[in-house]
């Protein structure tokens, strides 16, 4: 383990860095993909079983559809095909031979879920069909960094079937909505929302929501945290997918999918690290409170003990996630190092001195207070402090992406600082994606349409602006 | 939806049957895939759950390695890629070139866990390395069947280094005794555990614990349920996984890994179905009671809606699984065939009179009792009667299996009946595998080796045996 290189100057390297010195990750044998270890992969359950949550509440029912896909299937919606063509990984021989049509490892699973749904559908009264998988998919990446971009990669994929386009689209925006609770109420991340541009949409939707956070490198770059799409009617057409309305009428499903993946851990890595290493929001920190019992020779080690393990006892009943340190080959300094860079919420050490004044030392991560707390009632005075870290985070993070978002009308003129500095931009455009294809000439996208109308404007052709566009360079 | 084929002559057509109908599974588009429907995946939750907490509670980690794995990593143990070979899945190409090194969709990961444990161990101070991953592999089947045998499926596969030998073997050990404590007290499901031979080994296994149960097709068919492996050295040494021990010495570490998968869907189904379809062991029932208020014309609806509702509610307070059939759509009588299709362990029917009598009627998937139970204190009655559809399951598959088990001397005496009949056959063996062979005449296998040593001679060639064999045809 070495120094973690300096966040202000070298945020690439840093990131990199704490992701395998916290152990939350390591480089798989084949280039791009990469192993979750049991501290990252406690941090995806914790976010997990959020989010199942939400989703099981919202209606739906997790399933699982074969992670094989006849490659004819992907060719059955015209622009589904041509986004994920680049980026398929394809078996071309099994059992010991050669296939007679090869199979794609699914990059999303739109094409077999919308075949099953085909089979199971026949009458108004079978929809919604609404449900959801946790599963990995592969997509062959050119640039892979762990979390934001690996070739594989784990997510929850939601696929529904609705009568009415209105139902579908209050479905996808439905779902919208709970990822964005997910990731302002859980992940402390500030997010916008908006809808994607022709250009950037989701192949074969005819509209996507997005949400998009700001990643704190200089002035920010941005981060898309998840979609949900309202696909086009393509989709049922490819698959046949119809059914019997109550009218007698035969009618194509209106369908939605949506999506957030492991690349949540990258933003949460992200958006709260330090140059001490992470900084885990308190409701999905695997531990968010680490003990450390003071050892000392001489001393009466085993009523130390005594008394972490008791108090341990009771904040486990009160469901906070405890961690005891024990380890007597550490010293207690290289422990605060450890559980610093693995970005604990808090600490509490308890020495011999401290139970005579029946208290123990607190604390926090992000270097609020450092203070003695009375051990009698302290189940509740750690549940405020979490709560405080929890909100202190958000705090945080949305004064950075407050400090990262500009205005301005011409992009010969923002262009250059975006390009250099980055910084998320708001702007009027024509919606012409010709003048959309102009921000790639700054390493730069755009995000989402806004509802604003600030603009007069399009920011390169100067026609006049149709709505807001946030522009910024991105993960 | 049609009638069950029947059970007794037709036990592999009402298995499918039962799978499809009762929705816990449907084909996927490739041959000898799977889609998990949402009833069956609610049900592999349920197991989930349970196993999950097992494998935490013995101290092991979750973590996630990756699906494509090098071909040549295969090849680093003999055994390992001859018998996993005529199985493989192969990606050739990925981002639309062809790959310099095909990639084989991890078939099981030893291979690619051992490379990162090579990675991450140096001292004895960081053994044992304890960790599972819930996961899909791929395996070719030439004979497809639902959850028993599919071209992908799901399961844990724990992966653990230790220093010695005997450790690792406890670890093996302690492994199989919750599998079969999950097995007998969860899915109700009486076992039988011993050794495999040599040639039903895993491929580059030291030593294969398994544990087996009896379907009950005719005289009844071997499943083996699930098994724990202690590996040879030579894993260790193909991936140069190597640690400095206490006394100063570069040692191999000795190795585990242990699964199971949802083939235990399928033996829980073919355990307990009926010729009415699924009886589910409460413990894992995703449905443990079924509501269903009975709905009259010119009657206070509304009134046993309410009743209802809130006797539910006092249900779920105590953690029993409780739905809710009010479709009005459907007779009681659809109701009733619909949740005893699907295994429901308790039935509860409230209507307008059994409110006014302050009853509800409770009947049992089993057919052991039905009778109008107070509404005062029911939730107490409920949780006793599921706690005895538990224990009565589990009897009846115990008297099943020891009705199917039997001793013999001879392969040519019990072999042709074996072939018609199936049954578990006890004998004795000389260890030799060429007698071994011999049992594939009458389509059997040896299933493990006892501790008992009941016969004097081997079943084939008459030398002395060195210890009791089980002997079955098998799934």
């Amino acid at each position: 383990m070495h120094k973690l290189p300096d966040i202000k100057n070298d945020f690439a390297g840093w990131y990199n860095d704490v992701v395998f010195q916290a152990e939350l990750a390591d480089h798989g044998p084949v280039r791009g993909t990469m192993v979750i270890r049991p501290y990252g992969y406690a941090l995806w359950s914790e976010m997990q079983s959020v989010l199942d949550k939400k989703i099981k509440d919202t209606g739906h029912h997790n399933a699982a559809f074969p992670l094989l896909i006849p490659e004819s299937f992907l060719k059955k919606e015209a622009k589904h095909v041509e986004g994920f063509s680049p980026e398929l990984a394809i078996v071309t021989h099994a059992g010991g031979k050669k296939l007679d049509e090869p199979l794609v490892v699914r990059p999303t699973s739109e094409t077999v879920i919308h075949y099953m749904f085909a089979k199971w559908l026949t009458s108004w009264r079978d929809l919604p069909i609404k449900i959801n998988q946790w599963a990995n998919v592969v997509r062959w990446e050119l640039r892979p960094r762990p979390f934001l971009r690996t070739t594989e990669f784990f997510w929850q994929e939601g696929h529904t079937a609705h009568a009415t386009y209105q139902e579908a689209d209050q479905e996808a925006q439905l779902m919208m909505s709970e990822y964005v609770d997910f990731a302002q109420n859980y992940l402390a991340i500030p997010v916008i929302t908006g809808v994607k541009t022709e250009s950037e949409r989701f192949p074969g939707a005819e509209k996507t929501y997005t949400f998009e956070a700001i990643m704190p490198d200089d002035k920010g770059k941005a981060l898309q945290m998840g979609t949900s799409h309202l696909l086009n009617q393509s989709f049922a057409q490819a698959f046949d997918m119809k059914f019997q309305d109550q009218d007698g009428a035969i009618k194509y499903p209106y369908l939605t999918s949506w999506g957030v993946t492991t690349r949540l851990i990258g933003a949460t890595v992200m958006t709260h690290g330090d140059d001490k290493g992470l900084a885990l929001p308190p409701k999905i920190a695997p531990i968010q409170l680490v003990m450390i019992p003071i050892l000392k020779n001489n001393s009466n080690n085993q009523e130390v003990l005594d008394v972490v393990n008791r108090v341990a006892k009771e904040l486990k009943q009160e469901g906070i996630r405890v961690h005891i340190d024990a380890d007597d080959t550490k010293t207690p300094g290289a422990k605060f190092y450890k559980w610093e860079l693995k970005g604990v919420p808090l600490r509490m050490e308890i020495g011999p001195r401290d139970i005579q004044n029946g208290v123990a030392m607190l604390t926090d991560r992000l270097g609020i207070e450092k203070a003695a707390v009375p051990l009698d009632g302290i189940t509740v005075k750690i549940q405020e402090k979490l709560q405080s870290i929890q909100g202190e985070l958000f705090n945080r993070a949305k004064a950075k992406l407050e400090n990262s978002w500009f205005k301005a009308e011409k992009l010969a003129e923002f262009g250059p600082q975006m390009d250099e500095h980055g910084g998320l931009w708001q702007t009027g455009w024509c919606q012409n994606s010709a003048c959309e294809q102009e921000l790639r000439k700054y390493k730069a996208f755009s995000r989402c349409l806004l509802e604003t109308n600030h603009f007069k404007q399009c920011f390169y052709c100067e026609n006049p602006s149709k709505g807001d566009l946030l522009v910024a360079k991105a993960y």
